[in-house]
């Protein structure tokens, strides 16, 4: 049977500030650390082993997968990192806090930028300083694939071209592999495997730092996943990303 | 001017121990750690900039590899891990105490085995739990690469060509390269690129901790080589490398 295990980082510490991060290159907090021991230490009770680490470029995803590899005993494994598993790139919003944004813009138009798949939240200036041209992690992409801003369809659109050609390709020669990445990377992904429609996605919401794990049968084809960990705790913890912005608590 | 940083791995707990290490995966000990911010710290005030790390399959290089980037905040760059830069390989006396090995077979016996060139220790037996044919890392090596004892010869054959076939084509690129690996694979490193005699070799110890800079110039040549840090810590550092089996105090 095989398995992929998807994880999203465990709380940054812009998560903790209510602000909006996506590209923003923000470590975990203290409490992020402690959810990715937890996750890490699931995962070792249930046996869980890995051949390969796909991660972002982002350190709060990294900081996720060194801890879950040096938990399993695993440090020496490839580790691939990919801008295409970023988060989603949050555009002009970046940096700032989700509250006050809902109270200067509304509620709506803020679920709106959070949720609507197609909606993209205003996008950066070019000669903005936080335009990811001058970040030199991204020197060696062309132009056209550095994002201002994203839709989750945008960022759905650059994720699935990594998930077959970089991932598939593994999970045929039969790997096991663990995807370290970040709440919107992951809904695209999910929603690449479980089908859901672009509608329903906006009520697709994944917890920090519990192991979403996978199943696929002899093609590939996904069969069943569920998440590692007590219901009762990842209910809440999806909860506490529901309730982020204060648009429904 | 391109350069090319090599470090070796802090202090391990089994230095810390006086044991033989060699592949044995053993972490490194809290002035390990130490002695890594220590060396990540001179390299950022050096503005130090990398875009690969290369290291061993051993966490205690990995993880000096990991301080490094962390510190420098370049947790985003690729980390190829090789076993060829592992350590090399000690054979039976993997997990030994140096000093009770000196009290068993004398002063000259360790010390031919700790710096002669072509000297090997005894080797592993092929179903000692220790022998790395049972360890997972090394599962997709030809059966003939994977070592049950190494000379210093032995570890630098297998040292060379990742330099040759990964590295250097990376030089080319002009790619700024940091190796985080051990004190064998580092001193068969320098003695090919300092042009050091098979004899000669044996007076050659690298410190803990302390980056080395290798300056080439446009035909890759090494044109000078340097540490970083006061030359009278490293004399010491060096001098507690030598006296590590009590051989010379």
């Amino acid at each position: 049977m095989l398995k992929v295990v998807l994880l999203r980082h465990g709380e940054s510490l812009w998560n903790q500030e209510n602000r909006f991060t996506g590209w923003t290159d923000i470590d975990l907090s203290e409490t992020g650390v402690t959810e990715v021991h937890r996750a890490a230490k699931m995962l070792k009770e249930q046996n869980f082993v890995f051949d390969i680490v796909f991660t972002s470029v982002l350190k709060r995803a990294i900081r996720t997968a060194w801890i879950v590899l040096d938990e399993l005993d695993l440090m020496w494994i490839p580790v691939h990192k990919s801008w295409r598993l970023n988060e989603r790139h949050y555009g002009a919003l970046q940096g700032l806090n989700k509250r006050e944004m809902m109270e200067k813009y509304g509620e709506q138009q803020i679920h709106q930028w959070r949720r609507g798949y197609h909606v993209s939240p205003p996008a950066l200036e070019e000669t903005d300083g936080r335009h990811p041209r001058f970040d030199a992690r991204y020197d060696n992409l062309p132009r056209t694939d550095i994002p201002a801003c994203e839709s989750l369809r945008d960022t759905t659109a650059r994720v699935l071209p990594y998930w077959h050609e970089a991932i598939v390709p593994r999970m045929r020669e039969e790997k096991r592999l663990l995807i370290s990445a970040h709440g919107n990377s992951l809904r695209s992904l999910v929603k690449h495997l479980s089908s859901i429609g672009d509608e329903e996605v906006s009520g697709l919401n994944i917890p920090t730092g519990f192991p979403l794990i996978y199943e696929f049968d002899e093609g590939l084809r996904p069969i069943t996943n569920y998440y590692l960990g007590s219901p009762d705790e990842i209910s809440q913890a999806i909860e506490s990303v529901v309730g982020q912005a204060g648009v429904k608590k």
